[in-house]
């Protein structure tokens, strides 16, 4: 736990200016590196992936002759660290402010390429259990089916074909550090599809249309198909607006929609996926139990 | 459907600064009236409470020397409505941007009294399944609170204590027309058990921690138990920040938390309330299958 002596209280700086540019895809593309911001993101990322966090910003109370961290929270985020070899850069609040809106005194920066998965490095155990997320653009949907996935225990998430970059900020945020808990990956379509079947999982669609001559199963009937939610899978949810391509559905080994018993015409998708990933999950322990 | 023959394009005149008032607490309070904004709450008010319903306020296209509805999913909402004795004003895109910022097109204003429901109201049926929120406090989360308990299939959604304003425009944006769909009452926790107790229902708690001496059950062992999911209950959520409190939670008749397979430390309210409600609505539906 290297402590940089000098404490940052220039919000001006050449190096707070880069720092808050990481919350802008040019400013991550050009430095290969990306923020996670607040208590809660920047804790289960020292405690889980400390290897991909280079630097800690975090803030100082005021009194700067004698600076201490400014909370006992953010002193445990710092000990944590403590092990790996991460810069811990002690900052004015100004500062801390200047690098984010959302930083509740603390920043992280880390290493784009240390978080992006390769199909290599996932290893998916016996049954593989995946939630895939086709052409998802909206940040906080990103962030909120990550974590509605690592809830459900999967063993990884796979944003297929041109969905948001998953280091966006309000994506990490949304994963409330889940994304540090679980292999996110991303890839083409074709890809997802080749990935899927050397490994031997069906893939599920999530999708309450079907294709001609293909009615959707409704979850309830699948629930109550013995040994159906234990099987190797990837389920795939569609895009927010648009679902799923019938070209894709007609890929899918099994179509599969949640029933609406009420007047409601739909879920959204971070519902949906919850919904789903997390009946399927239960299900699974109920028939362990 | 009287229409009035003027084009409202005045966006300072008085009545138009009435309307867009609605948008605060204030501006509802003192007219009895509130604010449905865009044309899917719009569409869902006039369907399933035209009752509810006083005035449209819908876009024209610019010529207006031949005044056209702006479009034809405008046009079918204000055909919709044309059967209630609901007031239909045109206007310019002016006036329905000052309106709201999220009108779409389209703005209704509902009678308050009207929507506000009484448990004498209240028919829930043989045996009812209602949601019930303590203490809920952020508009988004309520409103979709409500669309599970309506894609649930629930007879009632009940806003427990110290809640945020149903009528709140954020609150009705977030239900999608849900609140239209089923009856949402609001009564203080003396109220809720009273009636739950009058009702023949059992009130599950919805709880991750319990109260000492008493562990939650967990979600799957509850759906295993043959029957529970079809009995005459209320399941109450808690505070997104503080859950139910222990007073509370002693006078509920199970407490029963939903289990994390993975490494994440919690589900928020509204995906807790999703899942909860939609695994034990598929379970009864599994049961009667």
């Amino acid at each position: 736990m290297p402590i940089n002596a000098q404490i940052l209280d220039n919000p001006k700086s050449d190096r707070v200016r880069r720092v808050a540019d990481l919350a802008r895809a040019k400013g991550r593309e050009r430095s290969g590196r990306f923020l996670i911001e607040g208590p809660q993101s920047v804790r289960e990322a020292v405690t889980w992936r400390p290897d991909v966090v280079q630097d800690l910003y975090v803030e100082v109370a005021q009194a700067l002759d004698h600076p201490r961290i400014a909370s006992s929270t953010l002193e445990k985020i710092v000990d944590t660290s403590q092990d790996a070899t991460i810069y811990v850069h002690r900052c004015t609040g100004e500062v801390i402010r200047r690098i984010s809106s959302d930083a509740q005194g603390i920043v992280a920066v880390g290493n784009a390429n240390a978080i992006r998965w390769s199909v290599e490095d996932v290893d998916l155990g016996g049954a593989p259990q995946v939630a895939a997320f086709w052409q998802v653009r909206d940040p906080g949907n990103a962030g909120t089916v990550i974590r509605a996935a690592d809830a459900a225990g999967c063993d990884a998430v796979v944003f297929v074909d041109d969905c948001v970059d998953m280091l966006n900020p309000k994506v990490i945020r949304s994963t409330v550090g889940s994304l540090f808990h679980l292999p996110v990956l991303t890839m083409g379509t074709e890809e997802f599809f080749a990935w899927t079947a050397a490994q031997h999982m069906d893939v599920w669609a999530a999708d309450v249309y079907g294709i001609p001559g293909r009615e959707p199963e409704s979850l309830p009937s699948v629930l109550a198909d013995p040994g159906a939610a234990g099987r190797p899978k990837t389920v795939l949810f569609g895009n927010e607006a648009r679902g799923l391509e019938p070209g894709i559905l007609a890929r899918c080994g099994r179509i599969v929609s949640i029933p609406l018993y009420g007047k409601a015409e739909s879920l959204n998708l971070a519902t949906s996926a919850a919904v789903m990933l997390m009946s399927l999950a239960m299900s699974r322990h109920i028939e362990t139990m």
